[in-house]
């Protein structure tokens, strides 16, 4: 094993069980790094040990075997596109081979960013550290102008919501153009901490071309957005790196996992959503990742992934490794009645965000926001929400609506 | 039906089969833009319709339906990202969804820039317009210094390529840095020009963070790089179109499908290769597109894929369409003896590429490529390859050692 003196990128790999898995797995260890160790001079042996790829474990399983390959770091650049490109480029293309888990030397490891703000930072600025955040979605923004888009804003204020974020399918458009509803939040938000001296952050969707983000990033902190929702995925988790280091962007950034669908989701290969939309997006710099829910009715056009998935994002967010933590934001399907489970499953640290919970409350999106504000603070303190629900309306109209789901 | 007046995209798609897959579409339809269509004004209706989504057709399949759905240009920005996300960001997540095809209206199309020169560019670049082009990868040079590289680039000039790349796993290192590799090539390829009239690019492999490329890509070419290779499918097709529209950089780009698997090949989800490394590889301006090649044996560690996504991809590569078209360069696993196959595959206007088939010549490397030229020069004129070998030894040894694929 030359993980003691080598440095480099382990990649947990797993593979179709196959009886010679040692030899296929020692093959892809040498093709995906020197090419052969057959034919080789003495010297040159010498000289090629520190590029050579090894094979660190296989624990053999009923249908994919569980196999770790160690790359050394002088075969790739520190940056993600080099390691994806090294250690599942040519892989990828092998049926049934999924990459479940990088792991990193301490070297490797410090050049990448981590979150600005993580959790910690992101309850500073709203001066928050007792509860669960609450986040909304704009709703039904698309087709709408700015007039519409700050009558939501303020119903949501009015509710008492901590964070609000676009809807990750609002592009650059006539109606509601980027800048302008940068200005038009900010000037809401403003009022709105003048008031009430609840800061609120809204994340407003970065779009555009690749080549655009960083100068539009930048302008939209000079115009005062105060936070930005980025799909990560439809650009690759480096050009969130990218916004991370940019030392003019000082926006607390919540990585949307739309589209890791195709990454992770796939039955049998591809990504695990572990590494994808956990480990990997706090390294580069998400301060929020927002990824489904294992609660969502796939019937009703609700994402959804399992429980096991959910909780293994959870916890890379937020387990202790030097960097700070990401906010968890499990999405889709979640309203009030939902969220001891949520605690239960996710922990206190993190984030409820909800669009048709809010919208879709009987009486409208204050009382849906309230609701759910009424809900978290039951939560925390451990009253079972129908007996809250006699202090709180909204609360009561929303378990009325969608029920109370039992905490299992 | 919207086409006739509405710009946009449409998607198409396989849904695993419903009884109900017609109001399971429309929900989607109507989810991924305006999110509603009950409980509307007839006011905002009549503003809303010019973003709403609407079914286009339904074919039923046995085990998936083939859905295409069209999304109004109103709800997005023209590119990649906003577009993927729209019409696949949610639904990555759905089991079993494929995404298959893309169309654009003329004006969304035009917005994209298409290979800079193309298939045409390269051939005029090199003067050689009657045969395939015969390219060629480095090999093993991780690991081994400048003077290795040097000589394997005397080799293959010797032997007669038209352009060499280098392997995509080749990153930033100390050995071969990236501005050394291309001024020690340059130097090497001007003298074979000053020698033999013959111009031969070389495909440096751009890598690295997201925010150097364009800057590193414009210094390559100062130094007198002639063509960069460009891992697109680690960094997002965006990445390469923002490549292709720096204008800066006037250089041909190898796009290398390399990760390509997990977005496209995994079984029943994800993209269509046909669409991600043919149609918009092509659209976003990749003037080559590496694919692997249907005749890969996976027992040797060869990636492949099957002949029809071969065929899928050269198709939409070289169709007719408006852009320049892109170079199909299948690759692994292709020796001299398979280039009457290759032919009839992909037809004449392609580029043969070859690491292994070169340099695993009984003869060496200057053989190696001898044997491809004269198995090229053969095919063209529909010689029998045995006939060929008589008056190529090179050939004939090539045939010996990997045998003559019978072209079915």
């Amino acid at each position: 094993m030359q993980e003691g003196f080598l440095m480099g990128v382990t990649a947990t790999y797993l593979f179709p069980t196959k009886p010679n898995q040692s030899e296929i797995a020692e093959q892809h260890a040498l093709g995906l790094t020197i090419g052969s160790w057959t034919d080789i001079h003495h010297l040159e042996m010498e000289q090629l040990k520190k590029h050579k790829g090894e094979v660190v474990s296989i624990e053999k399983g009923e249908t994919k075997d569980k196999v770790k390959i160690f790359y050394p770091s002088a075969n790739v650049s520190a940056d993600l596109p080099a390691i994806f490109t090294t250690v599942y480029g040519k892989l990828s293309f092998f049926e049934g081979y999924e990459l479940i888990d990088l792991e990193f030397d301490q070297d490797l490891l410090s050049q990448f960013p981590g979150p600005r703000f993580g959790a910690k930072g992101i309850r500073e600025q709203l001066n928050v550290y007792d509860r669960p955040l609450l986040k909304a979605i704009f709703k039904g923004i698309m087709g709408r102008d700015l007039s519409f888009f700050s009558a939501q804003l303020e119903d949501l204020l009015a509710g008492g919501i901590d964070l609000v974020k676009d809807d990750e399918i609002l592009f650059e458009n006539e109606l509601t153009p980027f800048y302008k509803r940068i200005t038009t939040a900010k000037e809401i938000l403003d009022r709105h901490y003048e008031k009430t001296g609840n800061k609120v952050l809204y994340a407003v969707n970065l779009s555009g071309k690749t080549s655009t983000l960083s100068e539009k990033a930048e302008r939209a902190q000079e115009l005062g957005a105060n936070c930005l929702l980025f799909n990560v995925h439809a650009y690759g988790l480096d050009a969130l790196q990218s916004l991370r280091e940019n030392h003019q962007i000082n926006l607390p950034i919540v990585a949307h996992s739309a589209l890791s669908g195709v990454l992770a989701g796939q039955a049998g290969g591809g990504f695990s959503y572990e590494l994808l939309v956990g480990k990997l997006t706090r390294l580069v710099g998400g301060d929020l990742s927002l990824f489904p829910s294992p609660y969502g009715d796939k019937s009703k056009g609700n994402v959804t992934i399992s429980k096991e998935e959910a909780s293994a994002i959870n916890r890379t967010l937020t387990e202790e490794n030097g960097f700070e933590k990401t906010f968890s934001v499990p999405s889709a399907g979640i309203h009030p009645g939902l969220v001891p489970q949520l605690l239960k499953d996710f922990g206190d640290n993190l984030v409820v965000n909800a669009g048709g919970g809010i919208f879709g409350h009987p009486d409208g999106p204050i009382s849906g926001a309230q609701a759910f504000r009424a809900a978290i603070d039951a939560s925390v303190q451990h009253i079972p929400l129908s007996e809250a629900a006699n202090t709180s309306e909204p609360l009561k109209r929303a378990l009325e609506q969608w029920g109370e789901m039992t905490v299992s």
